[in-house]
């Protein structure tokens, strides 16, 4: 649906790892894109106070240079998602912020995610690191997913136990059920307004999809990830709820891609355009959200046609 | 290399989640296939002390059935993968028990995996039941397959930094080496024997590849596992290395499937055959894995021609 259509309806932005690099580009381009014709509440989620202020001011800025009709509202949620000893509640507190019956659409992109150890598979850092790696790219970011789901998904309570499943998966020793899920399955009437109109973004990689040496830690995050994702779209399809994006925004001149390259190198790879502008990467990401021209659960690279 | 070929050499093979099921069939199917020509050890791992004692016995039966010429040896090594917290220490002591240097080949059936929660993925259980599941699933499979690889793998100290890293892969800003690693990469001499003969065996499952519904926490778990051993395996490949196997053991007559169906479901696709086997399973995977007719890193189900 062209955000034209939703013209006075308010919308709703969570964004992670939002204080810099490619989370923030998507803020300022959702603002961009959106708050022409809506009014726009963001949240920003990230680690560093400075940052989400800092990002805040730039979103301001933006919306103050566009002359926003329906007003832009930023609430800054500083919080640690790789804390997983308190990422419950710290998430619990991030939703009961928010009033879902309030927005037209509401759009989570799941964007933190660390670069980790780069190294060969077999000499990870200690256990304590890899583990850390894992909590976070992970187990933080399937859980935010499952979270932004129950609260603006469809709900299918036939299918919250394993009592639904049947049928037969060819794995270790499991089955699944590919036809009894989606028969059992109705929408239940507290959903809110049309939650076809909910999008997840996770914000994934090349290397999801193809094995690149010394990217083990990485490439199995991205890999799990987008697999999670791909089920939650499978499992909203079949009853018209929220759309899911695999969205690989290429390699972006952000402070992840000069962390792994030495000064010169950036500066090199920058000025032959072997970066891409993180503007230019959210840009298409937000566009593919809001206008849904993308299956849901597929894997989308910045490289691929629209 | 067919066993034969290595006639009168020791062989190894580190089996977890052995006290049952798919498991310890590969722990007797292994015996079966090799010891009639070579020397045999067997290191079980599994949290049951009762379960490995078992596993323990039949496989000496099988030994027994087949009169082992070059002998069979078992050590249980009782431990819970899924504690973190003392799992760097527990597999430290499990290899501090092996010398390397004894073996022509070593193998490692990386097979101990839970079912976790079957729901949709907007209704997770809590958030310390997921993380269990993705500790167990993802992080402890993937730093035992690591571990066992700086053993028994080729080593490559000049990749295990990150300094090394250049290129160019096409995601969230971060790069990779799709070239300098493999120029880099150079076998060091304190490798055991010829470890192009070792083999690392993640067990996989179709849920890996394909999303179904109800599945999100174990597919996402079987897709970062099947990443993590396709980067080892690449890695490894490039200066010849141990070989990887991802094997989806299809669907089995084990614990695991019995917990996922009732009595009654059990019993009839125990008879209309949609059950296979589990020691038809594991016949097949070991032979996979000892005469290496697999592509290193490939994804092999089941249901696959040789």
């Amino acid at each position: 649906m062209d955000p034209q259509q939703m013209n006075g309806g308010r919308f709703l932005l969570l964004v992670t790892g939002a204080s810099r690099g490619f989370g923030r580009c998507v803020a300022e381009e959702f603002v961009r894109q959106v708050a022409p014709a809506n009014p726009v509440d963001l949240v920003l989620v990230a680690r560093s106070e400075t940052g989400l202020e800092s990002a805040t001011d730039s979103v301001n800025e933006i919306a103050a240079s566009i002359n926003a009709p329906g007003g832009v509202v930023v609430r800054k949620e500083p919080l640690d998602l790789g804390d997983l000893d308190h990422l419950e509640a710290n998430l619990e507190g991030v939703f009961s912020r928010i009033d879902p019956t309030r927005y037209s659409r509401a759009v989570l992109v799941n964007n933190a995610g660390s670069l980790g150890h780069i190294g060969v598979a077999s000499a990870l850092p200690s256990l304590a690191a890899f583990r850390s790696e894992m909590d976070f790219n992970i187990t933080s970011a399937l859980w935010l997913s499952s979270r932004f789901s129950a609260v603006f998904g469809a709900k299918r309570p036939n299918l919250s136990s394993g009592n639904s499943v049947e049928g037969t998966l060819g794995e270790s020793g499991a089955d699944v059920d590919k036809n009894g899920a989606t028969t059992a399955a109705t929408a239940s009437a507290d959903t809110v307004h049309d939650v076809s109109n909910n999008i997840v973004v996770n914000i994934s990689s090349l290397a999801a999809l193809q094995p690149f040496e010394t990217w083990g830690g990485y490439s199995s995050g991205k890999a799990a990830r987008d697999m999670f994702h791909r089920v939650l779209a499978t499992e909203q399809a079949s009853i018209g709820g929220l759309k899911v994006l695999n969205y690989a925004p290429g390699p972006m001149n952000t402070d992840m891609s000069r962390d792994i390259r030495s000064a010169e190198q950036f500066e090199e790879d920058l000025q032959s355009g072997k970066l891409i502008d993180a503007r230019v990467s959210a840009e298409k990401c937000v566009r593919l959200a809001l206008h849904g021209t993308f299956a849901s659960g597929s894997h989308v690279d910045f490289f691929d046609e629209d």
